[in-house]
């Protein structure tokens, strides 16, 4: 059984519980290797303190499954069963009448929970999965990191694609489709998130996507951008200048990379997560633009592109060895320009190594 | 108000309830024109029977809803903020104490809805918003029927991308990548699933995505994908010939599009889902071929891929006129062949229509 697996069953064990009831595809890749998001249909993994775990599937899916080297059993129903009629004779079998259950909190819907409890009436849900499995995968092991690394070097060429393409009179959508493009022909056939390409005053919304405005010489462009390795992410952020770029977007962009490396700088184990994102916000508002920083320093990564540590305000949380997130300072002024500069990083035992290694020297490209 | 909206508010009122809490990011997108995937952050829209209704986002998200057109209250939190307490106090300044709500219980998930309950110990949920929306959502308006033919469209320009990009030694994920990347140059930045292309053997994984297969001549092709046209989806199928292929494949290929041929001229209001069902599925079996079928004939679609109505065994319902489906039989024969032939359609008031026009017919062609 694979060390997720194992401790997983050990926490089922250690919590007197009766069975886990694991649906999120993400944690089934993480526990199982297998990914599929079934949409509206149910896939699950069960796991009891002392047999042999199993996956429920649609029936289409079990050949996948096998595939991807699941070494022990998989069920599956068709899509007029009722999935959770279905899957309780497999419970049942295992275990005649579960009563303390963990379902992860943050994934199960009030619907499926409903659907839960008709088929097992006496079910109780003492602890939530969820608290559990995020704190589990908070810290990577080293082959996650390997994965990581491999992600982040894809994030890299993905930059390279991107600033191969700008030229005058392209537009924002046809640079990010370049991106997209060069990491399918190489096989990475899923971007981690929408591919961002901003030019000049677009950047400064921090949550646009790329749109039909047309390059142009002598402005800012911002990429973020992120690849998926086979279940785990990347995701990084560069701030080039198209041509000659001087004045107030020229100062944000040092303002900022000053708040990126000095944060990068400060990581290590014992600082708290709230801490290091003062260190960056606090730089920033010296230099006069903490209100145009809206928005947390980072964020954790692993499989997916939002998960723990959340580098914010608030949060108290000790940076560990293993623990991998973003620090992304951003500056975003309405109708000037907007700058954000981000690597996802693992913290080791004396500070951080990034994923991603692109230049984040204020770089003029020349398209 | 919106058609969508004044519909929903009038059913709060119907229904005798406080407030609707309505936090799937597609239904947002239907009730008020924005649409963004907010990850663990908050959104949603609350409505009551008789006031305005507002939109609670992350902060950084208001300016996005205010372009969407957005013409009533927007309230944001800040990422450091506990998102359920802010929100609690708007809803407060509507009402002090709603009791009766009803929420999405398809989407909201036993955590978040613990944390309602916290801020509201008196709430109750008489009614769920999920099986209202579904069926409101299940009949498309006009409006509706016209995006999703310019979804349509841009499928069928899809399919001329992917068999121009036919050629022996290119592999399943490089013709994918032709098909995506002509998509997102004429600003296509969302396909509606993963493009799948499958080659010969491969195409017998009715789930499979496009791997490092190598195009070779003389086996079958299977192309599957869609767009997103500002949140309506296209969704078809096609299987053709790279040089000349006969035998077992071809005769699939034959029954299958048979089928489809017949399901689809089958199609008028009146007929049960489950009908429709069992015309496709009666044929292949016929031929032999039943337990190669090992799937439903279709799935609804609109702002999602798949959605009501569900045309399958054991489902009753009527189909009406506005409803939107797929029609995709396939015949998946391990080790031989896998052939899937789908449109989607709009009921109409004698029939159907497909959203998409390319050619099914068997078709050669020569890389």
């Amino acid at each position: 059984m694979n060390e997720h697996l194992a401790a997983l069953q050990a926490w089922v064990g250690e919590e007197g519980l009766d069975l886990a009831y694991i649906s999120d595809p993400v944690n089934i890749n993480y526990y199982t290797g297998f990914f599929q998001d079934p949409e509206e249909r149910i896939t699950a993994l069960i796991v009891t303190p002392d047999k042999d775990p199993f996956l429920f599937t649609p029936q289409l899916t079990i050949e996948e499954v096998k595939k991807a080297g699941w070494p022990y059993q998989v069920f599956g129903y068709l899509d007029h069963e009722d999935p959770f009629a279905v899957m309780a004779t497999h419970i049942k079998a295992v275990n005649p009448n579960p009563t303390k259950w963990a379902i992860e909190k943050d994934h199960v819907a009030v619907f499926k929970f409903e659907a839960i409890m008709k088929q097992f009436p006496d079910a109780t849900f003492p602890v939530d999965a969820s608290r559990f499995i995020e704190k589990q995968r908070l810290i990577k092991t080293p082959a996650e990191i390997k994965q990581m690394e491999v992600a982040g070097a894809q994030a890299d060429r993905a930059f390279q694609a991107g600033f191969k393409a700008i030229k005058a009179g392209a537009t924002e959508q046809e640079v990010a489709a370049e991106i997209d493009y060069a990491m399918m022909k190489e096989g990475v056939m899923h971007m981690s998130f929408g591919t961002i390409v901003q030019a000049g005053v677009d950047a400064a919304n921090p949550h646009g996507e790329p749109m039909g405005t047309k390059l142009a010489p002598n402005e800012l462009i911002l990429f973020d951008l992120g690849t998926d390795n086979h279940g785990y992410m990347s995701d990084a952020t560069r701030t080039v200048a198209f041509g000659q770029v001087t004045g107030k977007p020229r100062e944000i962009f040092d303002i900022c990379l000053e708040a990126n490396l000095t944060a990068m700088a400060a990581v290590k184990p014992g600082l708290k997560a709230s801490e290091l994102d003062k260190i960056a916000r606090d730089m920033i508002t010296k230099a006069g633009y903490g209100e145009y920083f809206n928005h947390r320093l980072g964020h954790g990564i692993g499989m997916s592109t939002h998960e723990f540590p959340s580098i914010m305000e608030g949060n108290d949380m000790i940076l560990q060895p293993g623990m991998c997130f973003s620090i992304e300072p951003g500056i975003y002024v309405p109708g000037v320009a907007g700058v954000r500069i981000e690597d996802c990083v693992h913290v080791t035992e004396t500070g951080c190594e990034p994923f991603t290694h692109t230049s984040k020297e204020f770089t003029v490209i020349n398209g």
